[in-house]
């Protein structure tokens, strides 16, 4: 189809007042918003280089790791989920994927895409994969990688990860997790669970916009990365013996990338600027604030929503002995359409709630608390905005209930 | 190795001042910083979907093309040419690569990654391609895809692009060019060269920062990519038959790509919220100017460039009918350390300039006159630091000569 040239709206973007409590991505930080205003230096001036060096060290605090193998991958968090994978995955490696919500299928596909053989372990939707059937398959197995979800945010589910590492270190195998979802509003322990590589996002609980992703290599992992064939990159060549295939992407090459972080320095991409900025200051607000603190925030903020639509009579989805801090996935009451909720609470109240994937879609809300949204403002008024919303549409909700109960859970 | 723990500096960034007057990155505008910092809305927010739409149509008029795909890759400029290259050649495809400089070494890189079997056409650095002999060996090898770069900063050549359109169609190949250096400040006819695909970068003649990579595709193109097999990702299941191979990325793949950026919606991942802004911001700044008047302006800033470092009695690299007009490949004088000319110039004036690869690193400097700093103030600045640090270095200049030609270059 061909587009006529039209009369472009050379309009400014002025964005309008929204309240994001979905899924993600949330309200950004307005720190992290101005932080990308910073003039741009070289790629290779010594400051550039230094701030480079300085964001990795706050994401080796961020991400609880003494790993050297920490940089960014600029792209969003798919970028360095394929990273890691095509990076780590020699095609007809098996790589084993416990499966329970809709990010576990989309580490399989990545997987399969970088020529892997899949197996999978897979849990109902609502729940997690019972780290014991983890550790039979990796035997059975004997998969070269390990991919799992920490959070999946299609279904809330947390999946427990401590003791998957021990499993997958004696066998051998290496423990990616895509930790997107959670990092920074739960729990993320890279050395102490044995992560091999762990890859996240900005635009979650880091309060940050999309388009910049943290990842870490443990050193067996960046090993087993440096050992594919090193390509020669134009003029570039490298004297060390190739000892596996050759990586299928340039871009998301992460042996390339890390020589271009390492002290090599080797001209890869450029790196982007504004959004390595951003991540900085993502992280440096996360640590003024603590990292247990910001978990234990928001661990009160999900507590608080999730007293809140339960009482006013809502039903919640998946099984609460892991639920991730940040999501609460609020089933729909008979009778109701969700996209009407969903498009009443955006137009009327400016607050966005999250449809579902899959087998979900139309059955639950997804409404999220995270990064600067996990506050009990943003609480407050999502909860009191629905009330209204379902009481317009027919449902019998009990006057102030959910504002209260969420109050009450606050003041626990 | 092992990276303990120490105290992480938290410091705010704060840029020093720099006049970035290498081959890119460049000072970004003003106008592109500050509109990242507007805020965050939804991914599927029908004022997002009425944004991305707003950016395809700015970026049709820069492109000069009614192409309907026409959509932002979510990384750098490389991201974008690997999208394009892995998207359209299949494992055992020809793909003919026309080589002059070190960027089209990285397709034939990138093109071999994604299994293309790649025959080159070379010229020596510094020339382009002669079209008659592509011509010649599109006929010879019959490839699926010409890959070729239009700008290649390595060498600041221009490779003449307007005749070898016709003999890709004529002969079924698709023709995909990078114009990440080129874009903005010298001509690119997207349609009236019959290119089937195009990307760039914002960090050029956009003057933008890295991480967003403008892409078009010709309705010949997207079909190819639409006739890859398509990928069940997750839960998302596509009725068209499968009729090639799957595409080798998730990220970066074209079809799921434009079906995100399409009339569809389909979730894929969520689009770069800021950096979109910043793409958006460039293309009003540019098309404001006109795309005429930007050409221009960068053609008399890097004339003005050149009589300058020539009245230096520089010696300039390259055909000089083939020249970009924005980067100029400058000869190091006999006896002069090429790096600590441009560490004096960084640490005495805060201007970059390039240093150089392969064959010419050490031998030439690239001083680049792009976006916001195609400007007379920039370039005389530029020539007089030189001026002062070649003579500090020994090397005999004449007083004043420089800034002379370069006025008088604007004069004319």
């Amino acid at each position: 189809m061909k587009r006529p040239f039209r009369n472009v709206p050379r309009m400014t973007l002025h964005p309008p007042y929204r309240l994001l409590m979905g899924p993600g991505p949330v309200n950004a930080d307005p720190r992290v918003l101005r932080a990308m205003s910073a003039p741009l230096v070289g790629q290779f001036d010594p400051v550039m280089t230094g701030y480079m060096n300085a964001t990795q060290d706050l994401y080796r605090q961020v991400l609880r790791t003494t790993n050297d193998a920490t940089l960014l991958v600029d792209g969003t968090a798919r970028a360095a989920i394929e990273a890691a994978l095509v990076s780590l995955v020699e095609p007809g490696d098996t790589v084993l994927v416990p499966v329970f919500g809709r990010f576990g299928h989309l580490l399989v596909e990545i997987a399969r895409r970088a020529g892997a053989k899949v197996a999978t372990v897979d849990a109902p939707w609502g729940q997690v994969v019972d780290p014991q059937a983890v550790a039979d398959a990796v035997r059975a197995h004997r998969p070269r990688v390990v991919a799992v979800v920490h959070g999946d945010t299609s279904t809330t589910m947390r999946q427990p990860l401590a003791d998957i590492g021990a499993v997958c270190a004696e066998h051998d195998a290496l423990l990616y997790v895509d930790a997107t979802a959670s990092l920074g509003g739960n729990d993320v322990r890279t050395d102490d669970w044995g992560l091999d590589v762990v890859t996240a996002g900005l635009q979650k609980c880091l309060g940050g916009p999309p388009g910049s992703a943290p990842a870490t290599l443990s050193d067996r992992a960046r090993d087993a990365v440096r050992a594919r064939t090193h390509v020669e990159e134009g003029l570039r060549t490298d004297a060390d013996e190739p000892r596996g295939t050759v990586i299928g992407s340039n871009y998301l090459d992460l042996a390339q990338v890390l020589d271009y972080w390492g002290p090599r320095r080797l001209n890869h991409h450029t790196e982007a600027t504004s959004m390595l900025y951003a991540a900085h200051e993502c992280a440096r607000v996360l640590l003024e604030e603590g990292l247990d603190a910001a978990v234990e925030r928001h661990r009160r903020a999900g507590a608080a929503l999730l007293a809140g639509v339960q009482a006013l009579g809502l039903a919640v989805f998946g099984d609460p002995a892991h639920r991730m801090h940040n999501v609460v996935a609020v089933e729909v009451p008979d009778g109701v359409v969700a996209d009407a909720v969903r498009a009443a609470m955006l137009d009327d109240f400016a607050i966005e709630i999250g449809t579902s994937f899959g087998p979900l879609h139309g059955r639950v809300w997804r409404i999220g608390t995270m990064g600067v949204n996990a506050r009990k403002d943003a609480v407050l008024t999502t909860l009191a905005a629905l009330e209204h919303v379902l009481r317009a549409q027919g449902v019998a909700v009990p006057p102030g209930g959910g504002v209260s109960a969420a109050q009450e859970a606050y003041a626990a």
